[in-house]
């Protein structure tokens, strides 16, 4: 029997992966959506998580994509209304607040899964199998991006709690932390934080693990060439793997990978994870933000305004 | 027969506590010191850590006393020379490195005990006893004191992984998470970072825990009535913890406690932990201050100068 699933959040992020990726998985379909001031044709509106969860008693299983400040209110909503529940990244606006939810899910038998979708890019698998038989040497990951174009207006991401540049930075850490067998630890952190902003810019994080040193650049500014790469040296020949895990370079060849979606996987492993009564909860790219956060040398620098004539 | 200690670092709570703790409790002794630039009368000393364990193979018990930044090698390499291992709070500069230090113990068969020494105070198991039975409707701590009285000198608090007063704001938060059953979440927190330091110098916290509101202050600033207090208010009657959990009031009547020395507990603790071949290391305290920083409003305030004559 196909999964009914209740998405929560109309935004950017569910209206260009979530909703394509229900749309094409097998065994899950949208059954209704519960968003502040939006709809969709031909499905069941609610203006909040509460009225969905009330009328739609059918709705065995949540999926919110709403924005981290204020989730864990509906999260905990969702689990206590005893519906399994699939969590945008990052899952949380604290690490406390996720061990929360994992221990409701727990006592009441309900599938938790915190998604990292950088995780399931296509070439992610075959860069850790690649890495798994060979002695690293170091990492360096540069993940540059042009928040204006990716995050128009999006205000939520500058307030505490939203991250800055770690929103899409932890994209890099939820691979590396894929990649290696220890979670690597924050050596030292330095932010540079707008004038008016809570969260940083841009941050460049030194770490080790496996007793090689990592590094990790993250620049919310770049409008030139923008990059989201991680180049791994070994005893025996390097690998990039770039295109925010979609491609993989071993020397200067790129290796054939099976195109993949990043959300039909996650909704693929929910749906299994559901009928199989488990949940997938790892925390560990949200612990190495926050241990960066509470590391940090912070530098203030230019106020960030969205229009640059403004 | 009694268990050797070697202590690392001859700082200011290595006089004033570790030293008369040792002397005091049976079944350990001092057996060596390792520090820069200080030694005591008719003990080995060393200068850093690898010697002691280079010289001392009969020691297998060593207690760190560092500043937290460092601290994870010597840790380390004190787990990796096979010895058990008792940490001075706060236990590391980060959440991930502290497990990692406990996944090395494990791996080892080590006893790690990752120390809260407020959590020792006289009359904090009493207080917890009297919460047990109670419907809890709010907690409000206070911890102001003056930092130029007990920090004299101690420039690595105001650098990166120093903590700034949540140095002994974790202090408060080792017993909030020792009273409560669930682990607090940080809703939000509200920084005072003067301009010349990377740690805070003054925090409020806004957490929940268990469906009640609890609100810390921390301030560092204070020169005249110095507060280290919880104040706890059930649906039966309100109770205050005072003077950092060695005085218990019930309503207006202050509770007979036994007096306890915090850092003998901490030794006969360590003492029995290695015994029956155990660990125990919490990392809750630690990780709510690693939430409190990810989730931060900071406000830069005024240059702090030890000597406000400067």
């Amino acid at each position: 029997m196909s999964l009914a699933i209740g998405l929560v959040g109309l935004g950017a992020i569910a209206r260009a992966q979530h909703l394509p990726a229900i749309d094409a998985v097998d065994g899950v379909h949208l059954a209704a959506i519960a968003s502040r001031n939006a709809t969709l044709p031909d499905l069941p509106g609610y203006p909040d998580i509460e009225s969905l969860l009330a009328e739609q008693p059918g709705i065995k299983a949540i999926s919110l994509c709403t924005p981290p400040q204020g989730r864990f209110e509906q999260a905990m909503a969702v689990l206590q209304a005893d519906r399994h529940l699939m969590l945008e990244k990052p899952p949380g606006t604290t690490v406390c607040e996720v061990e929360r939810l994992r221990d409701e899910a727990a006592r009441r038998g309900l599938s938790l899964f915190t998604t990292w979708h950088s995780r399931e890019a296509a070439a992610v698998d075959l860069a850790r199998d690649w890495l798994a038989g060979r002695e690293l040497l170091t990492i360096r990951i540069d993940w540059r991006e042009d928040v204006r174009k990716w995050h128009p207006g999006q205000t939520w991401i500058w307030q505490a709690g939203g991250l800055g540049v770690f929103d899409p930075g932890i994209n890099a850490l939820s691979i590396l932390t894929k990649l290696l067998s220890d979670v690597p630890r924050v050596l030292c952190s330095d932010f540079e934080t707008p004038a008016n902003s809570q969260t940083p810019i841009a941050a460049i994080l030194e770490m080790e693990a496996q007793g090689v040193p990592i590094t990790a650049q993250f620049d919310w500014r770049e409008t030139g060439c923008e990059l989201w790469s991680i180049h791994i040296e070994t005893t025996d020949g390097a690998a990039t793997l770039d295109q925010g895990g979609a491609r993989l370079r071993i020397g200067g060849t790129v290796q054939p990978v099976e195109t993949a979606s990043e959300y039909q996987r996650l909704y693929a492993r929910f749906r299994n994870l559901v009928a199989q009564g488990q949940s997938e909860v790892d925390l560990s790219p949200l612990r190495l933000v926050a241990d960066a956060f509470l590391n940090a040398k912070t530098r203030p620098t230019a106020a960030f305004h969205e229009d640059i004539n403004a």
